[in-house]
């Protein structure tokens, strides 16, 4: 996996500062994709998702050539002029593009509840077009933050018989984050040929093994959104590499998601949860979900306190009938604290503290004899959590 | 309701400083029933739940003549070793009052994953039976905090044909709060004449409308516990007061389910999530707790900032189905925000701030047609809940 973003043939990427955000801060890009390239997504199931979200939805259909995105402005919770002007958008753009409105997905990431002002979108968009460009996919991972400290991207390739095929990736997100089919938004792009139904289904294998299994702080969006695009330059397509492309693209959103959580307002800790000895991956995901939810175990991971009580207290009380407290086993990392129920005879605090400083965390909670292992990754809870979260819109 | 708390005859109750707390600070408490006295109990469903819980559970079915009650070491999170020491604090108590072990209910809170020591129950029992006095209530309620800041007790009187019916009832809580068919701790004491399956079906009504209703951070304890004993002394029986005595009893758990939240960890916000308009009371709570729990909300709360849209995404991710967002109305206060689920025309950010400013608020969400309507109480996020709960065992 390369942290130099590679150039993706058919796709051209363009940012600039159009004004939506204070300070002239990068606040709107446009991808743009060859004719012939399939686009498959993913987007928030939170009933009250954002007019842009809505648009996407009814144009996923068809042909995309474009992809257009804001930052700085959510253009949620805006009601019936939110959704015509997420249409003004695209019509904006595809006049100038001299393509069909519905031939773009908008996406839009920001404060919710204030309307999208069109102004940046009418005088930007000639801009932003002579600006597009091979290289473009770097700035774009830059454009689309809002409290994020850190970009996320990356890109993989893996050859097949003479060819290479290439995937690269954005991402962005670091608060009101527990998604729920998508994460906040990612772009990942790939030379390679495929249908929008295959797109599809390899899209939603990743997220729900690496968007789906990430939280920060327990809320799901209203702009979540995730798009697959295949140009089909690379002269491979899928059915010839099917195993390969998954792994790639399993590789690519595990690592963005992980990347997210590690930016999450204010974490101090990269911790997993993983959950095992259950039958089903939904009981495993409760119990999981649970802890990683818990105000009071993320309290304690940030003051590296061993107070494993409170893990305890989490698994107690999360939803999932027939656990036996003489099956539980926990572990910090390799450190073994609960043995079939029990406090760990040679469990001493100063090796439970020495664990809870690191900051990486496995918390490994087993609970029986079945075989289904799930994890999720998440953060701790600091004064920097509430901080951003009490001061972001002053 | 009186703040004084009345004197029930048939119950004395003793406190003192035994050493579990430090800073001899008082932590151990005796509750002694006359003979003829019924009691009922709810306890936590934490499958974890604390050896004294397991004992006191199993004490239910006696004749009950005491409660003991510890502060400062919760007994949860201890094993077997635990359970064997939460029954030899009966023991030795019951040696001294001439009782049997299982005559007597054992409650502890406090730090969960420590032994609880047994030598402040060896050296303090006599003493503890020496200062019974029928005026003990009320440092009782001093003698069971832990980082509680204020105490929570009150008393209710009613006249029923020429006597009167009196309850008394104390309470802790402030952390770990997301109780599940009980509260943290709590002691109600009246002098009615009630059978023990009487006293459970009140304690069952009362417990489900108050303590079932308030969340601080939405981790259930492994130790809530909630208690309801009746002397038979006033000369009144229950079948003769029953709307009476139920509606004395379910106002005053409401009352301490308040104070518990008002007093919840770093709170500044007393906040009421009242949602109606679905069939079911589990949906109109599903509702509510996704709002009281999720973080953003709370740290808007604790910002006094009318950010309403982490209101709307946090509806809108909760999980229940078949609501259709035309539907929904959003009040803060009496201030509507939402009106058929588009932001309502009237509304301006400075009449949100205003409402957000006050130091208790009622977000009413109004969900449809149906007729149910359910409220629970809950705080908002500050800076000095992560600091109480960072810094707890420091």
């Amino acid at each position: 996996m390369s942290i130099d973003l590679l150039e993706i043939k058919g796709v051209k990427c363009s940012s600039i500062a159009s004004g939506i955000k204070k300070n002239n801060a990068l606040d709107l890009s446009l991808i743009s994709l060859i004719e012939g390239t399939n686009t498959a997504a993913v987007f928030t199931q939170n009933i009250f998702c954002a007019a842009p979200v809505i648009v996407a939805k009814n144009h996923l259909n068809s042909n995309i050539q474009a992809l257009l995105i804001n930052s700085g402005n959510a253009n949620a919770g805006t009601g019936k002029k939110g959704l015509e002007d997420a249409y003004i958008t695209c019509e904006i753009l595809a006049h100038k593009l001299g393509i069909k409105p519905e031939q773009i997905l908008p996406f839009s990431t920001g404060v919710i509840g204030q309307l999208l002002p069109l102004e940046p979108f009418k005088k930007s968009t000639n801009k932003l077009i002579e600006n597009l460009s091979v290289k473009g996919m770097s700035m774009l991972s830059k454009a689309i933050l809002t409290t994020d400290l850190v970009e996320k991207s990356c890109s993989i390739s893996f050859d097949i018989n003479e060819n290479s095929v290439t995937l690269t990736a954005v991402a962005k997100g670091s608060g009101m984050i527990r998604p729920d089919m998508a994460t906040m938004l990612s772009f990942i792009v790939s030379d390679i040929g495929a249908s929008k139904k295959e797109l599809q289904d390899c899209l939603n294998i990743a997220v729900d093994q690496s968007f789906n299994r990430i939280t920060v702080d327990g809320d799901t969006s209203t702009n979540d959104a995730c798009t697959l695009s295949a140009t089909n330059q690379s002269g491979v397509r899928l059915d010839e590499c099917e195993d390969e492309f998954q792994n790639a693209l399993n590789e690519i959103t595990k690592a963005l998601a992980q990347m997210i959580v590690k930016d999450g307002e204010g974490a101090t800790k990269f911790v997993e949860i993983k959950v095992g000895g259950l039958t089903s991956t939904e009981d495993c995901l409760e119990v999981a979900y649970t802890v990683a939810h818990s105000p009071l175990v993320k309290t304690a991971l940030f003051a590296s306190d061993a107070n494993w009580g409170r893990i305890l207290a989490a698994v107690g009380r999360s939803k999932v009938t027939g656990i036996s407290i003489k099956n539980i086993d926990i572990y910090l990392n390799d450190l073994q604290i609960i043995t079939s129920g029990e406090p760990s005879l040679d469990y001493t605090e100063s090796q439970g503290s020495a664990e809870m400083r690191k900051k990486e965390i496995i918390i490994r909670i087993d609970l029986g004899e079945a075989n289904t292992t799930e994890s999720v990754w998440t953060t701790d809870l600091s004064y920097d959590y509430v901080k951003i979260n009490a001061e972001y819109r002053t």
